[in-house]
C-alpha cells in the first residue's frame, strides 16, 4: 500500500469514529432511526470527501479537529444522497458497497426518514463545530446548503433523472456532472478552508474550487471510462451498464483517447494550481490517484 | 375577521412573498425542481410557525426583516415534511390543502427531490440572514437542525410510523407529539428569539420553549378532539379517520371532558408565562385562537 492509501484509510477510520459519535441518539426512543442511519453512514466507503476537508484545512494552517465536524457533515450528505438515490422511485438498487441497500434492510419508510435525517443532522454537526468561529460556521452552512441544494447536487440529480440519463450536448452533460457530483466535492474542500480560517482570500477560495471541480470532473470521466474498460470484479460493480441503459456519458461525445487526454489535462491543471501552496503533496497524490484508479 | 386573523393573513402574505424569492432558481436548468418546491411551499397554509418566529422576534425587540429568513426556513422544513409524509411509502395521500399532493402532480421522483431540496434550502436561507450576527445564525441552525432531526420531528415521525399509530401509554403518545410537532413549533419561536438577540437569557429561552410546547400539545389534542367532533366540511378534511384507522389519540387515554380541561390548562399556563413580557397580546391571542378553532 502506498503512502496515500495508508493516509486515506487512517483518515477514513477517524471519520467513521466521529460519525458514530454524531449518530448516536440522545433519546433512546429514537434509536431505531439512528440505527438505520448508521447502517449506511458507517459502512465502508473511500471517504474521499472528508479527506479533502481535512487536507484543505491542513493546507491553510488549520487543525484536523476543526475540520472533522465539517468533514462528517459532508459525508452525511453524501450518504443521504446514496440512500435516496437507491430508493425504488429513483434508481431502485438492491445493493450498495456489496451490502443490501438501506430500504432493502429497513423498508422504504425508514430509509426515506434515515436519508432525511442524515441531511438534517449534517447541519446540526456543522453548527456544533466548537473549534471555529461563528463566522466560519455561517460560511460553511451557506456553502454546503447551496452545494447540496437545488442549484447543486439535488439540482444535478433532477436534471439527470428528468432527462432519463440522456443529455444532448457535451456542455449539458458536463454541467450536470458539475452539479451532481462536482458541487459536493467542492464543498468538502471549501469547508476545509473555512475550518482553517473564517476570512479566506478570494484567491484561496478560487484555487480550492478549481482544484476540486477539475478533480471531480476527471473522476466522473474516469467512471465513464471504467464502465467500458474495467473488469467488473475489480471495479466492484457491473460494467457496461451505461451502454446497456443507453446513458449519455463523456464517451458519447469524445473518443476514448480524447477523454483520457481531457482527464490528464484536468488533473494537470488541478495539480499546477495547488502546487503553489507548501504542504500540498497529499492533495497532489490524491488528484493523481483518483484518475489512475482501476475501481 | 378579528384582529388576530387579519394579522395572521398579512404575515402569511409577507412570508409567501419571501418564500417565492428564496425559491427561484438562479440556474434556469434547475427551474423544474424549484417549480415543484414552490407548488407546495407557496400553497395556502395558516403559516402559524412563521408567525411565531416574527412575533417572538418582536417580543424581544427585534425587527421583522431579521426574523423573516428564519421564518421562511422553518416553513420550508414544515413543507418538506408534508411532501415526504404524503409519499406512497408514508401516508400515501392524494390531496393536501384541497390540492393534489406534490407526487400526484410531479411524480414520486421529483416529489422526493423537492422535499429534500426544501430541507436543504432551509439551511441556506438561515445562513443568508444578513440582519443578525454570525452567532445568531449558528444558534439558529443548531436549534433548527436538532428540532427537525432524529430526536425531533423526524424522530417523532419514525416513532409514529414504527408503531403504526398505536402507542401504549399516554406518556408515549405525548412524547411522540412533542417530537413530531412540538419540536418544530418550538424552533419557530426560538429562532424568533435568536433573530432578536444572539445572547438570550436562559429564562427567555425557557419561557419561549414552555409556551411553544404547551401551545403545540394543546393544538395536537384539539386536532384529536376535532377529528371526533368537527363537521368534515368545516374542518377541511375527513373526520373520524383516527377511529377508522384505530389510531391512538389522547382520547384513547382521557375522556373528552378531561382532554378539554387539559387543553385549557396547557393554554392558560402558556398565556401566564408569556404575559409577563410587554407586547405579548398577539401571542396570547394566538394561543387562545389555536384551541378555539373549528378547523
Amino acid at each position: 500500500m502506498n503512502k496515500l492509501e495508508t493516509a486515506l484509510i487512517a483518515c477514513a477510520d477517524r471519520v467513521t469514529d466521529s460519525l458514530r459519535e454524531c449518530l448516536t441518539a440522545e433519546d433512546p426512543t429514537c434509536e431505531p432511526l439512528f440505527e438505520a442511519m448508521r447502517y449506511s453512514a458507517l459502512s465502508a466507503g473511500k471517504r474521499i470527501r472528508p479527506y479533502l476537508t481535512v487536507e484543505f484545512c491542513r493546507l491553510f494552517g488549520g487543525r484536523e479537529e476543526a475540520a472533522m465536524p465539517f468533514a462528517c457533515a459532508v459525508e452525511m450528505i453524501h450518504n443521504y444522497s446514496l440512500i435516496h438515490d437507491d430508493l425504488p422511485c429513483m434508481d431502485n438498487d438492491d445493493f450498495r458497497r456489496g451490502k443490501p441497500t438501506n430500504h432493502k434492510v429497513y423498508g422504504e419508510t425508514t430509509a426515506l426518514l434515515a436519508g432525511d435525517t442524515l441531511l438534517t443532522q449534517a447541519f446540526a454537526t456543522c453548527a456544533s463545530n466548537a473549534y471555529v468561529s461563528p463566522a466560519s460556521v455561517q460560511h460553511a452552512v451557506a456553502y454546503l446548503a447551496k452545494a447540496a441544494g437545488g442549484v447543486g447536487m439535488a439540482g444535478g440529480q433532477m436534471i439527470d433523472t428528468a432527462a432519463d440519463g440522456k443529455l444532448n450536448t457535451r456542455e449539458a452533460l458536463e454541467h450536470m456532472y458539475r452539479l451532481k457530483t462536482g458541487a459536493l466535492i467542492a464543498a468538502a474542500s471549501v469547508l476545509g478552508v473555512y475550518a482553517a480560517t473564517d476570512a479566506p482570500t478570494a484567491e484561496m477560495l478560487k484555487d480550492t474550487e478549481t482544484f476540486s471541480y477539475n478533480v471531480g470532473l476527471a473522476f466522473q470521466f474516469m467512471d465513464d471510462v471504467l464502465d467500458v474498460t474495467a473488469d467488473a470484479e475489480e471495479f466492484g460493480r457491473p460494467t457496461g451498464s451505461d451502454d446497456k441503459n443507453q446513458k449519455t456519458t463523456i464517451l458519447s461525445f469524445l473518443t476514448m483517447e480524447d477523454t483520457l487526454a481531457r482527464v490528464r489535462s484536468l488533473t494537470e491543471e488541478a495539480v499546477a494550481i495547488i502546487s503553489k501552496y507548501p504542504d500540498s503533496e497529499n492533495l497532489i497524490s490524491l488528484a493523481n490517484y483518483l484518475v489512475t484508479r482501476r475501481k
